[in-house]
């Protein structure tokens, strides 16, 4: 049933990232809320949580591609966010990124670290002001 | 000092897949010796063995990047046999390829996995010669 | 019900190209099952049946995306295949892939002209098997 | 008649969107103004008005097209105008760049779908300010 | 006037390459010849021979490019061709090929120098079947 | 040894562009500093200065390259100034940005000459700065 499919989806994305699923029924809502809901039911309810590969490697997956395709930076950010919520550390993210100059190029790995520098701030302000 | 890293990263990729060094030495040997060099040298003898990221998730983050690419065939058949080689599973190599459908679509994970199914395919072949 | 996703995913699929379920199934049943039923599920038993537009212009965006990205020749072979099941003209899909010219390049157009040229004639020929 | 092909072009484009040409005209005058010659010339004054595939359907192939390469975002934004104004709707725009999720990934159709968005309230808010 | 560019396009790719107008004619001229005339008026009888950069570095640029891009094998045959035609050395082209690590990853600039062995290959077996 | 690779690197990035080799550091001293170190070292240290290419011609070639992949515009904004700086003319470079229409679709190259005129606007008010 879809609805189950959209519902294990918006669960692992709430765990993964908190506001993501409000953000795409919000974004989405007034022109494409069947795009809000395929980006739920498929990529988080049908494959994220599939067994053979834990998450950790699912996010470094995730992160590789992004940086190597480099015209994706709203989903870069998420998926470095996830990978650190999920347990990567910032030096395997950064190592990740790093490695990405092999296969697509110097420009794509060094785009990539521009976005995951700008991630590890927000998450470091966050925390700082969560702190106070 | 530039041979430290050659010798290195031979090294490394000997460990990964026997025939490399040789293969890169031979193809490129009279047309340009030194992109084989390099090919050693900065991806193996500089990237590979860096801390910070094991060798296994080296791999998933490769063949991620280049099944995403879509135009590398040979150094995907490279690196899904170099994840076999350093202890990735079958079933993990499958997950990843099948995860590109969502940052990359369907034609780059299905032509993806003709690849990866090439690859098993010989890698079975050459065991059942091996054991007679 | 994904079941419901598959089937309905099936039966256009049969209707747009009569052998692609068994050859997806078939290629992908010892490697990957789930992708084969991944990519009759969501682009079929979701995407394509979709209201808001008809099948001939999904045609024409398939064979307009995949001659652009320029690396998924047997996808594009499909889906100028299903353009002309669903009721394009040779001449429509010919003048879509001489448009992409215009947004990726001339090597793109005359490499999806190739194929287009392959799909024809394999067509006209299996065409004048049957009539004998 | 170069002439010829650059009036056709012109008259194709002042018809599709209004300040194009003139737009071209002017950001191209002080560096290039042979490139916006040719973009009138080839794109508009050769292939645009060919016979063979009329203009809505021409219109679905280029939005498919720069949404899956989705590095071409002010070209995306001419073609979803372009779109509206030979006659497309709003819901088959919508349809064309959810489509693309299965040739191109999900952060492409995301992202398509973010510059349609764009473009579709920027039409609002001028219909709004012309009505009054 | 149009019979002018091609006249020019035709000229031109004929020294610096006599067979692909011919080559073009033949393969396209059943099923596309416009894509054919567009192929000879627009980059050659439009481009190639403006004045601003000599005929060496428009090939360095192309082999440059279609490297770095990667899908575009037969064109960069052609123009690995074309750059020796117009007085490249080969030491030139490997040159440019080997840059392309830079900006494109290794695959790239590997996949592109097996291009560059096989053209020159057929040139060096060509020369000497002419010399007996 | 790797440090003459980055001193090498470093001095001949110095004379292309002044401030870049500090930028990079800066940048990446806190995140990736091995990222700015690899990117000295591989392509200006190793790459760049290999004879059998001039500059002039280096930066032909990386001005091709990076306008037709569409996505790394911060290193095309670099590579146009660079290739000023090592003697390249405004007109030389346009006509490289132009000739990508050909290769890469006119997106490619419209976007990239927003990117030329960009830095060209930027070197001439400098100058003017600096004249007074």
């Amino acid at each position: 049933m879809n609805e189950e499919r959209f519902e294990r989806g918006s669960e692992i994305l709430k765990e993964v990232d908190s506001r993501t699923v409000e953000m795409l029924t919000e974004t989405l809502g007034d022109i494409a809320p069947d795009l809000a809901r395929y980006t739920i039911e498929f990529p988080f309810g049908d494959i994220y949580l599939r067994s053979g590969l834990d998450l950790k490697s699912r996010e470094v997956a995730a992160v590789a591609a992004l940086t190597a395709l480099g015209n994706a930076v709203p989903q870069l950010k998420f998926h470095i966010n996830a990978a650190l919520n999920v347990g990567c550390t910032r030096e395997e993210i950064i190592e990740v990124i790093i490695q990405m100059c092999i296969y697509a190029g110097f420009p794509a790995a060094l785009n990539g670290m521009s976005v995951a520098k700008e991630v590890f701030k927000e998450r470091t302000n966050n925390k700082s002001v969560a702190k106070k």
